[in-house]
């Protein structure tokens, strides 16, 4: 049985990582899941927040946004509107818990690394790819702090790999990595954050036509897993490049 | 081993469903979850937002708020603040899904209902609270709505029931219905929302403090079928109740 | 001649004062004039807002808000409009200053109270009802500060009590506190804040068909009068149960 | 006994109407009351808000303001801040009430008129003077509708006149139109709304320092009246005289 | 060829700058060119903004707004939108940067001064009719300051004067401060700050109708050198008046 | 004299025209000048806003903004603080004008073209980039809404081509294309909008240290054009281009 793009149901789309896209941030990603394109830049700036001082302890947080035109129709700005809807609340509240996930925070030391993921091109997944590229831009930043010593020597902030990737049961059938078409049409959609050793950071899962069994969800889950492992894979071969810079 | 609250790690918490609490609405609950208390009210109005009109279709959506002193210590107003947060929009949008997943939009007609649900104390649960008593309050809105022939004779808007519950994995022991103490000592959280029949609506997973292997999932969600079991019959039990008006 | 619910002209509804409502407030009230509720909580913080620094007095403070089901048609949340509304400010204000009228700030020390009363169901009068509940939650705040050693020993922050009623005149004759379908046909409606031992906070008096009379207006300040005084009992009796917690 | 600026207590300060101040609006007052000075104009549009279509009646409303310097310290802007405050809100909403005090809506026809009243300069009584001048502000744009026809020929908008004043207690001695410095010192402060036969629209009475007595009310409302007579002759006086346009 | 209003091209409307319009500003200008009326305050503090601080350098911003019935049709208050529109916005920043351009930020030391600019009557050319007018009351502001040891003796904060006029396009001919009904019907519209000495502080020209060619552009700077040089002259006669406080 | 990035002052950084970036928009472009770049797209659709509707004309209208870590350091989300800066309504609104300056609204037909530009990398002359990158956009959008015959056959609604670039005295030298630490040391710093056929369709110059005289002016002038003339040339020769979709 072959989908809309000519994939299996457990085949991710096409995935590029491409680093050192910016030249301000101290990390910064291009990250492709088939047509979806998100730019995931890393800031890091010493201190941290009011209620953390004194603690000892940093802080990661993300901020997730569309262009107005990522997708088929153009959406208004939320800046215009003047409030954050409540998708980009929920999303960027993901992508912040999903790296916190592997972050030790008395390692980072008072610093605040903030990850701003912005969607160029939308085609399903934008939350799943900017959380795999968010990590690779994080990862970078870390590098770049302990080089500029701001991060103390022998302290290892990163404590482990995250990924992310959507599954989704379309025409009754599990299947890995949407895109657009296929959420669309998805009876179950879920979102699964993985840590490069195969456990759970986060598990979203949504009935959208009807409720689903326990042997829909292990199956979703088996293909999630699958896809975090693969997606650990480019996230390693992403970071196993020296940058030029 | 016992609980803070002397319960054992598969048990809930006591429950009250107290229908018809206010005058006003078609239909109103008090929920409690132990100390945690929800005031959910639902709202018949006819017709539908604009990008529904002429569908035939009806809508169901939920907002979600907790009175500023519900908490230990007191939270500012959103209303006074000018935004809502992210944790308030999340909320919101899991309980209208999770109601909207046993709505059939047909037979409702072209009608819509919100649910309110106000915090009024709060000690962990509040979201799973809040959906339990919301479904209550919406099934007496429904039969209002059949009585008054808003919803024509014969029609069915309700597909199934929902409840919903919390379970966690506290000092390593999966737990049933957290209370808050619970809730913050908890290393994962999970917010699941099931149809009377045991099938999942939603399925919210969180690493708080470290990654979750596959058989700690397996072994919250045993629990969380259990816990919305019982607690459907809770809704069972108040809806056979006859009110009085 | 009697009214819709069978009162005479200078009858309150039934009155009821709940104290202990919540069980994080340092002071909790759900007061009910009627089908009129509102939970009424004070919270104390140590230290004042930034403009009173350093004066070596305290502040008191209130906000007003109703649910959006409290009424008869649902309300939209200020909270999603994102502001405020003028009758919100109004009644919040009005709260404020009629406690302040009875606060020693000297006596206070460098502390905070606010009082939010949250509407929980409207039938006329929750302006009024909410200062009278309000009072109470606020001398169980400051005993609790006292208890807690938060005011200095010896200190009496409140130099009175204080409560309020709502007057009209109605097909020509003058009644007391209104209940929601006598204020919506009410020639002249008045708020009327008092002291308990009869002078006046607050007199705010509007001519809401046609101007009115010296001679009206004199009826109207003689109905409130007696209104409060019996309101004051009512405090009294409330705050005289002793409070198990 | 004599006043700061030398006044005997039941004396006004200097007070002038300067009408068609602006060459735009249908009805434009520059109103003083001392050094407070109030810009009001009267704008006037066919058609009324939603909520009063097809209901053959008109609409008054009000918005007062106050530009950032005209009080001793400057004030940041509520377009800049974002949002209105609660004396604003307040005021605007009183204003608007007591010019509808005169209003016959069916005389009107469906035609809305716009009081705006920003404070060039203040100085106490800033309500006050911007109710006396909207009043006429209000008249004159009553004239213009029916000289250009909005109004139906026959029809008689304006049912009476209405004009304010201030009063309070300072030092003991109940005194009238306050000016900044009386007002802050002051112990009780009224705001009364009459109609030029000495009807009551508005009484507003706080208590700054301490609760007050009946006597006290009774001397104030009696200053008042005296006061708003003669501030309707300066009305009177106004309007009497021919505007070159 | 005679304009609208009888003027040549190359001639201002009829210009008046009333000093000391305002008893609480350090500086305070009613300025009319024709039918434009701006009233322009200066308010001195103390202090700068935190980005500042430490500098030993001050600061100078304005705010520009319209009353809504300065013009034709009443526009929507900015404080009722809540938000600040992108003309106000672009106004306020012209007027704030061309004063600046004739500051000496350390003579000044760390003291803020802010021109607030309110149109009261709008005929076109409000922006450099505010800005002709608030040099007035900042070189009033500095005075007084000066006098109070708030600037430092011998410093001198101000090392030119400034003014602005409009020029355009109307009809094929170059003309003078354009009033409304010139503005509306202009090919080309600019705006021109020039120091008293006649160079250049903003040029700011626009194509209304059709892209404009160098020749045209000569023509108006050349016409607006001319009008800011009157201007100046205007400016330097209100300053040389004894003004009496 | 060579510049920072070795330059000649009359030379422009490389400059290049993507066309087709976005899958989804009418237009789209990436941007560069220099380290500069910019996403432009644009949205086709059919009707226009409610001011304009019946009149037979189009509209077309710019919003330009900035991802937060565009720059050096990162700056915080419009959205998030829920207000757009006067910076970027000043330049959304120039680079509408920009555009419109060679659109035939009637030969456009009651169609809306926005132009949604976003900075990805900033280092100076944003704006001018974003207006050379946005018409290409634009003449994409009008030829697909030819195509689809959205647009009447025969009608050319754009009537010429239009590029933009900023000029500035750096050190006394007229220079061409500042990037931004050009731009921070500029004494004197323009911004010019040029059609194809060099004449002027806005010209904002900025006295940033000291006014500037008619020589420089005239100097900077000669340069924008030279330098627009340029950027006409790859504009043309990226419509020029075949482009596959």
């Amino acid at each position: 049985m072959s989908r809309i793009d000519g994939r299996t149901p457990e085949q991710l789309r096409p995935v590029t990582i491409e680093r050192g896209w910016s030249k301000h941030a101290e990390g910064s990603v291009l990250v492709s899941f088939g047509d979806t394109k998100v730019l995931c830049t890393a800031s890091v700036t010493e201190g941290v927040p009011r209620w953390r001082k004194g603690s000892g302890e940093g802080w990661v947080t993300a901020e997730y946004s569309m262009l107005p035109r990522a997708t088929n129709t153009r959406g208004d700005r939320e800046s215009v509107k003047g409030r954050i809807g409540g998708r980009t609340h929920e999303i960027s509240r993901l992508i912040g818990r999903s790296l916190r996930a592997v972050i030790d925070y008395k390692a980072l030391g008072e610093n605040t690394i903030v990850l701003d993921c912005d969607v160029l091109q939308a085609d399903g997944g934008t939350r799943t790819a900017a959380i795999t590229g968010a990590y690779v831009a994080l990862a970078d930043a870390v590098a770049w702090a302990q080089a500029k010593k701001i991060v103390r020597a022998g302290r290892r902030p990163l404590t482990g790999t995250v990924a992310a990737v959507s599954v989704g049961i379309v025409g009754g059938v599990p299947m890995l990595d949407l895109c657009y078409e296929e959420d669309v049409r998805a009876e179950t959609d879920m979102n699964v954050v993985c840590t490069g050793d195969g456990r759970f950071v986060e598990v979203q899962g949504t009935a959208e036509a009807q409720p689903f069994a326990r042997e829909e969800l292990d199956a979703l889950l088996a293909l999630a897993v699958g896809g975090c492992t693969e997606l650990a894979g480019h996230q390693r071969a992403a970071l196993d490049t020296v940058l030029e810079k």
